[in-house]
């Protein structure tokens, strides 16, 4: 269940581009000690030493927490900057990032790589990391036909194993029916497609309103 | 799509706890380092500052680096220790972790929490992390009954948002029809159901030959 809202921001670009360089870095390092974590082979000393350090960037990073999240504040001033976005966020290391591009017909693609954190059966990537970009691909696409909404129903095909590496994912509208959406989506490896998508949005209320006031004022 | 294979490790239990005790308050810090990437509200020079830590925790831990993932590994062996599982990885830190506790009936369940670093809309868990546990969670249910699968087919009813904090997932076994499960689950927040999900599973070639063996020995 996302809210798939078009972006809209009013922090001067300047500022966002600063605020982007300074938490991009530090999310970019800590997904490769994600991934060390579960790749490295070193030995007991050395994963001691490597826990002090990120002890240490957690000390100095804990000096200020946020009061609400980041998908909350930039709720409150009218904005949205999915930056702690799980499979998009730039600041967030969890995040590949799955970086999508979509037009207004509603079609969404991507190109990206899963590595040995997202890893379920052995070498292929778990089947619910794959529903979750999928899910998230979809929004975008139903975002971009300008009916974002909240995913009702997601429903994933399972066709073959997705190999760990380089994947694609394209999602597109299917239909629309009053306040829902129907939106489909699959995943590519180097062999074709492994999974399939389909999912069911619903428009939320406050959109539904806008869209109607937009509709007896034009 | 999850092997859901009973655990095996011939790894003496000494020697698994050490690696234990060395990997799993890396990987704890290590959430807490992701949190804080999206959390955190320190200025540029502290997040410089943090960065520096993390690189040379990275630069210790890329000395040696394994040929295999940790999946692979533990399946060479004829082992089964799922440490680098995205959701019950004691050694990822993408994973919450969730711990499931299972009986033979094919009943299973877990508390965990989810922060900040999950979220989708503003508050509440990405719909996709929603799919991604509930997939996990209905693993091992099938895995308890005997009938471990790969995931043919994953349904998701979302039917309210899924707020961030302490939540509950439970899962148990629907049917069975021949190579086919069929498995249900939900996911529990404060105020009760917030998402429910169907799996089809479809037993592995090589369980349902050792299945068939087992049973024509018996």
């Amino acid at each position: 269940m996302n809210w798939h809202v078009p972006d809209t921001d009013d922090t001067p670009a300047a500022v966002v581009e600063e605020q982007a360089a300074t938490w991009r870095p530090l999310a970019e390092i800590t997904r490769e000690l994600v991934d060390l974590c579960v790749m490295s082979d070193v030995d007991a000393e050395e994963v001691r030493a490597a826990r002090a350090h990120v002890e240490a960037a957690v000390a100095r990073l804990r000096k200020v927490r946020r009061t609400q999240t980041l998908g909350q504040e930039h709720l409150t001033g009218g904005r949205r900057r999915p930056w702690g976005n799980p499979v998009i966020g730039l600041r967030n290391p969890i995040a590949p990032p799955v970086e999508v591009r979509s037009d207004a017909d509603g079609r969404a693609e991507t190109a990206f790589c899963c590595g040995a954190a997202y890893e379920g059966p052995p070498g292929l990537v778990h089947g619910g990391v794959v529903s979750l970009i999928l899910d998230q691909v979809l929004g975008h696409a139903v975002a971009a036909a300008g009916r974002p909404g909240m995913t009702g129903t997601l429903t994933i095909v399972y066709r073959k194993g997705t190999p760990l590496g380089d994947l694609r994912a394209e999602a597109w509208i299917e239909r629309e029916d009053g306040v829902k959406t129907w939106a489909r989506a699959h995943l590519l490896g180097p062999d074709g497609v492994t999974a399939e998508a389909e999912g069911v949005f619903i428009l939320p209320r406050h959109i539904r309103e806008r869209l109607t006031s937009e509709r007896s004022s034009a």
